[in-house]
């Protein structure tokens, strides 16, 4: 195995066995030590990609960045919208990663100041899928699409906490789909409206599929 | 002073000395010497009114409950939906122990399965006044009450943390009124829609004050 695909294992096997460790311990209570025991890995490979428990935390946050969700192009721009959060949905019930990073993102103990980046950076990501949208007259024409960016993330969020509370995530897919379903008539115009799909499981399948026919591509030119 | 308002002064102050130390060091954190340190209350006290620091938590939970927040009765039932999460905004940023209870429904670590109660309890609340809106006419016809409850409730979740990530609750207001406007288009029907009040400082401020002339009625009569 060339050396930078061990570097690259070795970063994901310790950002793995930290959020098994957040979850169960919480990120204030969790040690060094414990994340170095769950992962089977040295203090010097840990050391040599994370300087500190923050850093730590903050590669888990990255991990949830909406820059891993492989998304569908849609001739409608807002599908893509409801794609991205039915995707998160699908991301948080599987990933255990995903999920020890949104909890992080939600934790103000641990990281403090930068766990408001996690929403900003999601935001900024719908607001210009929004903005290609109103390019396209899919927005009803009093919509800021910066503003109603910030309301779906930080809507989403709140739905998946209240969904982990009550039913450890079971009804996150429904939940999710409730939200998608009573925030876009503020945002569509009524032909839009009424072509969404908000079908967060079959959304969530497709794209998948897509993802792993893209890589099999990939190993096929390769 | 009469031994009962002596208890009642006690426990508020046990649970606002809890607020401050939750806040500060997190729950998990927290030892009960630290309360007791801030509260400058005797440990027979404390254990007097809360048997442990998971009771203490639960007591704290309950000042942020529906019930503490003295509603105006209003002719369109869905402006009491608005007028709920509009006060609750207000609470938020003048009450450290508002603060505290919700930061500990948002806080996984802390309490576990018994934080999905704050979510539930909440959301029953603001079903019964859709149910009374539905009775009146007020909304759409597909609208599941509970179901939209649910939604407005977690995403009012989502939003205040976004805002306390980002700004330490600074733009709060705006953010609730930004998520209201979103959220009612697929609830109320267009004549309600266009009636309702949004504006937060606004409908917190009419309903403090209905709250304090009550008070002073209460004392005229005794």
């Amino acid at each position: 195995m060339p050396k930078q695909d061990r570097a690259i294992r070795t970063r994901r096997g310790i950002v793995e066995a930290a959020a098994g460790v957040f979850e169960e311990r919480g990120f204030r209570a969790t040690t060094i030590a414990e994340i170095l025991a769950r992962g089977q890995v040295t203090k010097g490979a840990l050391y040599f990609h994370f300087a500190s428990k923050e850093a730590l935390a903050r590669g888990l946050l990255e991990e949830q960045s909406p820059d891993g969700v492989p998304l569908l192009q849609r001739s409608i721009r807002l599908q893509e919208v409801v794609d991205a959060i039915a995707l998160q949905a699908y991301r948080l019930r599987t990933d255990p990663v995903v999920r020890a990073a949104v909890r992080l993102s939600m934790d103000e103990a641990a990281l403090g100041g930068s766990r408001g980046d996690a929403f900003v950076q999601w935001s900024g990501r719908l607001a210009v899928t929004l903005e290609a949208a109103a390019a396209q007259g899919e927005l009803l024409p009093h919509v800021v699409p910066s503003a109603s960016a910030d309301v779906i993330v930080s809507a989403f969020a709140g739905v998946q906490s209240m969904s982990q509370a009550v039913s450890g995530y079971a009804d996150l897919a429904e939940r999710v789909e409730a939200l998608a379903r009573h925030l876009m008539p503020a945002i569509a115009v009524p032909p839009i409206l009424a072509s969404l799909d908000f079908d967060v499981d079959r959304i969530a399948r497709a794209t998948i599929e897509h993802a792993r026919a893209n890589e099999e591509e990939v190993v096929d030119v390769g």
